[in-house]
């Protein structure tokens, strides 16, 4: 049986490996646009830092190590057409040779790319995204030039961690956000704790700001103008306003799409159409929470759904658990993650939530080095179970790990109140006899029974 | 309503608290035997190595913030005589005045005390023990003589981590341990990293060596003899060897003893006499992995417990959800943790134990400063139930968090791969887009599929 998978990253990578691992006598082809398979995009932030030397060190394997896992890697090779019913596709290599590849099982892992605001500007030099390797590279070079001062349009992820970046380099960083808060995925006074840790480094945070040009000015430099009269001139720009479905090639051959342009899978990442399945940031995601498909486009999430859809494409029967919403974000000293709900996601949802905000230290007040954690619990008034949770703290204070304990406590439907029943480790210089995390939900039980 | 607490450690206090927060209308008196109401006793380490300075440090709350919350606090009192038909009990102040004191609830948390071998010598000058403020007071006394050398009789928590404060404060240390390996809650591999974390700053440690003598020799010194000849010459000896329920008290009333000495209670911790309820080292638990009851003396069963047999005395109902095993040391830089069954606990439970030894970095290895992290999964053969999660690793690379993954998942009965379909956050500071949790995981869902 011969199985194609077109896509090198963390979704295709998976969904080889596993297939391979399920069925060790499978024929498997990883078609790839670039010569960079298995690279970890979301180490791109820590290359162009400096912190990671070597642009290599981000593959996750190595060619050689996926090779020898029995993977056939076609490199810059780029896929201009599925035909579903034949079951083949056309192939253009970096030599610009076509040719027609059939398939018995396909794997459409062709992730996502940059969304670009309709703004000028756009393709002046000095104006990046960052996405791909080359991208990584473009900007890197631009970096070696020593500019002074890079403007940021975008808070998100990639923003946030390149403004880190460009300020760890030296680089004085404004970063410009449209809506009133860095983060929009998670609360308000979360969000400030990292505008502020940003501010605290010596960068500039401007909220409430749409960009609506970018233009060449004085001294090869870039003149960035945006809302209520913004105007600021960036040697370097880079554009990190989110990244949308790269769904294509499926959808050509006649996948079906869903309300946000992503491709529509079930939960064993089949799509619509027999034999083609799919998995990473170019599909939809199942939210376990919501129990219905949202776009979450995420590596660990790609991770999974590859995982899934190599076993199933190999003759499995695996159903993907689904996404709680979990993601965590480092900015300098601070990190700060949110699982599951948030109060208005799950008021949309049909909840009826209450959230309570609270702070504990990390560990016992008397051990030298405690931080605070800002903790925010979102429960449901009716039924007490647990639907959310956001954490903020110090880089040291074992954040993304206790993150991961509601995350798990949410997977399993936990109420609240099973928060603090957990029999969780403790050690004075790690915790508290109550985890901080039990506080944050013994915090949410005495307001909810108080109100 | 009168209720009367016989304790005033984690599950006295936690008893109280909980009881008058439920019903603020309670009359509480907190009896305790020494001036030190809710101090912690895990911090004694800290305070010995000089990491915490001042000893009033150590109390969780102060003596008037308990006072505040509407307990009654009776300070070096013992309580001499149970009756638990006419309700009532003697007690003896400080100043040897008895009193009865009639109650209609009695919470017993009494504790647990150090085991004393049967060795000759304990009584000698410089023999310590370390279960009390007392205790620590007296060795801090001690320390303050800088004594050049010590010897700690057995290998647990205590001895573990006093090694550590008394290395920190200079002393030539050796730690002699009875059994082949030190922490006997973990397996040998984990038990081996400690016993070489404290040589490599500078420690000694003598296994499969039982002590048999202690008397004064030369220079005011010590002289400890053992197995196979041993024998060593210090200042100090500390002796932690354990603890034992404190269950006489009520034991003499007439309430239940389980077979370690503890007392019974049910899972609303209530002991075989009407209307008295106990927590804490004095009282069996409830271990919700091997459905029956166990003697787990930790702070964080204690609040737990403590807890529920104050919402409970206090005319509540509620069910102790159970420990599952949990427990996490740190020695220097190492942390060290385990939760659930190990191999041979789960095979005398009557599950079909497997377990699979795996190592995986702690976040990303491209990203600077990854620590390997040593991991022991122990799942159920024929149905896959995750039974048991051992983790070891760099005191930074959030070892407990990551156990309590493990132990939120083992609390909700998740088999191993479902440890794989968890969505755990990702950053590359942080994890991986697999979380080392689901690192392990896989290595044992390979090695199960394999055999």
């Amino acid at each position: 049986m011969h199985l194609v998978v077109v896509g090198g990253s963390d979704a295709g990578i998976a969904a080889a490996l596993r297939a391979r691992e399920f069925d060790p006598t499978l024929d498997i082809d990883v078609v790839l646009a670039d010569a960079f398979p298995n690279f970890s995009i979301c180490g791109l932030p820590y290359l162009l830092s400096g912190e990671v030397g070597d642009w290599q060190a981000l593959a996750h394997r190595s060619r050689a190590d996926l090779e020898r896992s029995g993977l056939r890697l076609r490199l810059e090779t780029t896929v201009h057409g599925v035909d579903p019913v034949a079951r083949t596709l056309v192939v253009v290599d970096a030599g610009h040779r076509e040719a027609v590849m059939g398939w018995d099982a396909l794997v459409v892992a062709t992730g996502a790319e940059p969304v670009l605001p309709p703004i000028p500007g756009l393709d002046c030099p000095g104006v990046f995204v960052l996405h791909t390797m080359d991208d990584a590279f473009g900007l890197a070079r631009a970096l070696e030039s020593a500019p002074e001062s890079a403007l940021i349009v975008g808070g998100g992820y990639i923003g946030l961690e390149m403004a880190e970046a460009l300020i760890e380099r030296g680089l004085e960083v404004t970063l410009v956000e449209r809506l009133p808060q860095v983060m929009p995925t998670v609360d308000a006074n979360l969000a400030s704790l990292i505008s502020e840790e940003i501010a605290r480094h010596g960068g500039h945070v401007v909220l409430d700001t749409g960009v609506h040009e970018i233009a060449p000015c004085r001294g090869g430099r870039l003149c960035v103008k945006g809302d209520g009269g913004f105007e600021r001139a960036a040697d370097v720009v880079l554009v990190a306003v989110g990244v949308r479905p790269n769904a294509g090639l499926a959808g050509s051959a006649g996948a079906a799409i869903g309300p946000q342009g992503a491709l529509v899978v079930d939960r064993r990442m089949a799509t619509s159409l027999p034999g083609v399945w799919a998995a990473g940031d170019c599909a939809e995601t199942y939210h376990a929470m919501l129990g219905r498909p949202a776009y979450l486009p995420l590596g660990t999430t790609a991770h999974k759904q590859g995982r899934t859809a190599g076993e199933n494409a190999a003759g499995g029967d695996r159903v993907f658990a689904g996404s709680v919403g979990t993601q965590v974000l480092r900015v300098f000293d601070l990190a700060v993650g949110r699982t599951g709900l948030r109060d208005l996601e799950a008021a949309a949802a049909g909840f009826e939530p209450l959230t309570v905000v609270s702070t504990a230290p990390d560990h016992v007040a008397y051990y030298p080095g405690a931080h605070p954690l800002h903790q925010s619990v979102t429960g449901d008034r009716t039924t007490g179970r647990l639907l959310g949770f956001q954490i903020a703290g110090h880089r040291l204070a074992q954040v993304p790990a206790r993150l991961d304990i509601a995350a798990t406590a949410l997977h399993h439907g936990a109420t609240v109140d099973g928060i603090s029943d957990l029999d969780l480790s403790y050690a004075p210089p790690f915790g508290s006899p109550w985890d901080a995390v039990q506080s944050a939900a013994q915090a949410w039980i005495s307001a909810s029974s108080g109100a």
